[in-house]
């Protein structure tokens, strides 16, 4: 499974931007083509041995492939999505991806 | 669930990492108490949008419960495995949790 995490900075307006993401950002991103889960962090992400702060909230998004995930960038809706991102991430945004297995 | 991330920057020696990695550190931390699934990144972990390279390796580690993070840390393990990292993440580690929810 390869895994794309959205890292979100903390935002200007934390409840504005929850009111973007869940009711614009979510339903948006959830039509990527190949797109397998989706899931989000609830609550505080909070640094483990500092209690700090790092982020207001991770999306985790899974595909079965790094090409299937350069098949979802590349497509109308990823396209759409990544702009979508300057409508809402005033905190900034990371987006990692990664083969992710059980060990 | 609860999950908690484990981002290693790039180490010095990245096949040193590794070695002490996979036979050394993932052994101790597979006995934390309350650990219900570990997961690691294989191959490279990779910026989405402008193919950076933030990361050399993440772990995703899940629990049932904040409260079982805390106790897992608190634990004789808990605190062996959070000293061993002094002895292989060279590039630093930023370690992170948060409740993760299907959306």
């Amino acid at each position: 499974m390869v895994k794309v995490l959205a890292m979100y900075g903390q935002p200007i307006d934390a409840a504005a931007f929850d009111d973007y993401y869940f009711k614009t950002h979510v339903p948006l991103a959830k039509t990527l083509p190949g797109l397998i889960a989706y899931e989000v962090s609830r609550g505080p992400v909070m640094g483990v041995l500092d209690g700090s702060r790092p982020h207001h909230l991770i999306a985790t998004l899974s595909f079965d492939s790094a090409e299937a995930v350069q098949a979802a960038l590349q497509s109308s809706v990823g396209q759409a999505t990544a702009a979508d991102l300057a409508n809402f991430a005033t905190g900034g945004v990371t987006l990692i991806m990664f083969a992710n297995e059980s060990i």
